[in-house]
C-alpha cells in the first residue's frame, strides 16, 4: 500500500493505492507547508489527510509514504512527520519537491517542464526524473514574479494609487475593498478614509497575504489596470520559463498552482492563452495540483513503470475518489 | 527659548534657539519615529537629543517644541512625549511633517516642492506654507518607489540572481554579501551556500532592513546592474514630483533624504544630476536633514518673520554649532 501526498500551501491532499495503480481513499486537511504553518501544524495536517486516506483500507503490508512539497525539508520536519506517519502503519516517509508532483500530476515522461504559480512562483526543467534546473521560488521578497503575492501586491498598490488619485480609477477598488471587509467609499471626501483603512490593515497582516487579492484582479479582468497587471504576470511567468528552456528539450510542460488554476477558470479566453502560452510544439497541460505527480512518484519508487496507459489509469482512479465531505470534518475511528 | 527637532528614521537631530534666530545647543540621538522605533523608543531618543541641545542653557521663560517627524501623529505620541518634554520645561510641543521640514530647511519661501528619498519616498507640494498635496509615503510594501528600500531589494535580487546564474553577474555580488556578514564565494560551486545564506538571513530580518543595501547601489554606480538600479530609482523619484507639480507653481524644490544625499555624494556626476533634476526654472536644494526647517517652522509659530536673510542667518548658526561628541555618549547633569 502506498499513500501519495500533495502538502501545499493552503491545503494537504493525500490518497492511497496499491502498485497496480488501484486507488482507495481521499483526505483532504489545511495548509501541510511547514514554512507556513510551522513544523508541527504541517505534521498535524499531513497526518490528519493520510488517516482520512486510509479509512476503510486494511493494508496488509507495510506503507510507503511520498509527500510532494513546497520549500526546504528539513531533518526536524521528516523525522517529526516519520513519527506521526509510523503511528499510521507507514514504513518509509519519502520528501519530493513540488514541482516533480505538478510535472508527474500531468505527464507519463520522465523530462520537460514543470511552471508553479501559486503564492509564489517557480519553474524547473525535468530531466531523467529529476530537478535539472530551478529558478524562482525565492519567496515574496526576492523574487516570486508572476505570483499571487506578485499579483496582489501590485491590486493593492493600484487600488491606493487610485484612491489617492495618483494612479487611474479601477473597478478593482470596491471589490478589493470588501475583500478584506473595509466598506468602500460612499463620496470622493470618503476616500481618505478607505485609504487609511486599506493602508494600516495591509500592515498589520502577514505580506503574504496579499496573494488574497489575486483572485479579485481575475475577476476584474475587463478592468484595464487589473488587465495591465494580469498580464505583466504571464509576461513575468513566460520569462521564468525561458530562464529554464534549453533547445535540445521540448517539453512535456505541466503548470499547476492557484494563480494558473484562476486564470484557467476565471479569465477571459485571450488572457487565459497568455497563462499557457504554447512552448514551441510541446504540449502544455494545466494541472489542479500535484497528488497525481506524488501517485506516480510513490509508483516509482515501489519499482513499478509508469507508461502512458498507467498514468491515465491512475490519473483517471484519483479522479474518480470521492472527496472527503469537509475538509476540516473530525476524523473518524479507524475501522 | 525654542527647540527644533528634526526626528528621522534612523537618527534624531536637536537644536535650541532663541527668537532671534540664535542658536545654542545642538543634540543627537536614534530612531524618533514612533513606526521605526515604537512609541517609547521615540519618545526616549526625542527625549535625549533635547536634553543634549538644552545642555548650558538657561531658558528665563517657558520653552517650545517643534518636532518634525515622518509617519502618522498619534495623540498617544503625542500625550507620552509632552510629559517626557515637560520634564525638561517644554510647555508647548508641536508635531509637523517631515516634508515641512526638509522644504524649510531649504528656503525661506512659503511655497513649492519637497521629496524625500530615504528609507521611504514621498513627495509634497507646498501652499502657504502647508502641504496642499502628498504623493508617496505608503511604506516599503505599498509604494515608496525610488526610496532605499526599493532600491535595496532591487539589489539584493540582482545579487541572488547573479548567483543563480539567471541574471547577469554583477558588481554588487561581493559588497552585498560583505555588507550582511555573507563570505562571497570563493567559487562557482561555493555559489549555492552563499545564495542559500543570503535569501535565509533576508528572510530572518524586518523587510525594511533591505534598505541598508542602498549605499552598496551607489557606491557601485559603474557596474551596469546597479546603474540601471539607480536610474529606475531616480525615474520613480521624478514621477513622484510629476504627480504634485502644477504649472502655476514653479518652485522652489527642496530634495532631502539618505537616498538623495548618498546620490549627491557618492554617485557619478552624470547620476547625481538624475536625483536632483531641474525643474524647470526653479532651483532645486538638496538638505542633509530638517532640523533647519524645523527652527523656521518654530520661528515662524512664535511670530517671527523668516525672511531670506533671517533664514540665511539661522541655517549658518545651525551649522556653526559643534556636534555632540558621539551620538550615544552618555547624557550630561543639567548645569
Amino acid at each position: 500500500m502506498l499513500i501519495a501526498i500533495d502538502a501545499g500551501g493552503t491545503s494537504t491532499r493525500a490518497v492511497t493505492l496499491d502498485v497496480s495503480g488501484q486507488t482507495y481513499g481521499y483526505g483532504r486537511a489545511g495548509t501541510g507547508n511547514p514554512t507556513a504553518a510551522g513544523i508541527a501544524g504541517a505534521v498535524a495536517a499531513i497526518g490528519l489527510a493520510a488517516e482520512q486516506a486510509l479509512v476503510g483500507t486494511s493494508p496488509s503490508g507495510p506503507v510507503s509514504a511520498v509527500i510532494a512539497m513546497a520549500g526546504e525539508q528539513t531533518e526536524a520536519f521528516h523525522d517529526q512527520l516519520s513519527v506521526r506517519l509510523h503511528g499510521l502503519g507507514v514504513r518509509r516517509v519519502s520528501l519530493q519537491p513540488d514541482l516533480l508532483g505538478i510535472f508527474h500530476s500531468g505527464t507519463h515522461e520522465r523530462e520537460g517542464y514543470a511552471l508553479i504559480a501559486g503564492t509564489g512562483s517557480v519553474a524547473a526543467r525535468i530531466r531523467d526524473g529529476r530537478l535539472d534546473r530551478v529558478v524562482g521560488g525565492r519567496g515574496w521578497l526576492l523574487g516570486d514574479a508572476g505570483s499571487g503575492f506578485w499579483i496582489g501586491r501590485r491590486v493593492a498598490r493600484a487600488v491606493i494609487s487610485a484612491l489617492d488619485g495618483q494612479g487611474p480609477t479601477t473597478a478593482l477598488t470596491d471589490p478589493v475593498l470588501r475583500a478584506v471587509g473595509i466598506e468602500p467609499p460612499a463620496s470622493p471626501a470618503d476616500r481618505v478614509r478607505a485609504l487609511g483603512q486599506l493602508v494600516s490593515l495591509t500592515y498589520a497582516q502577514p505580506p503574504v497575504r496579499l496573494a488574497e487579492l489575486a483572485p479579485v484582479a481575475f475577476r476584474s479582468a475587463q478592468d484595464p489596470v487589473a488587465r495591465e497587471i494580469l498580464v505583466a504576470a504571464s509576461a513575468a511567468l513566460a520569462e521564468l520559463m525561458a530562464v529554464v528552456r534549453v533547445p535540445d528539450l521540448t517539453g512535456p510542460v505541466v503548470v499547476g498552482g492557484s494563480v494558473i488554476v484562476q486564470g484557467m477558470l476565471a479569465a477571459p479566453p485571450d488572457l487565459r492563452r497568455l497563462f499557457t502560452p504554447p512552448a514551441g510544439d510541446a504540449p502544455v497541460t494545466p494541472v489542479a495540483d500535484g497528488v497525481v505527480g506524488a501517485a506516480v512518484l510513490a509508483l516509482r519508487q515501489s519499482g513499478v513503470t509508469v507508461d502512458a496507459a498507467a498514468f491515465d489509469m491512475v490519473r483517471a482512479s484519483i479522479r474518480s475518489l470521492p472527496a472527503p465531505s469537509s475538509p476540516t470534518c473530525p476524523v473518524p475511528p479507524h475501522q
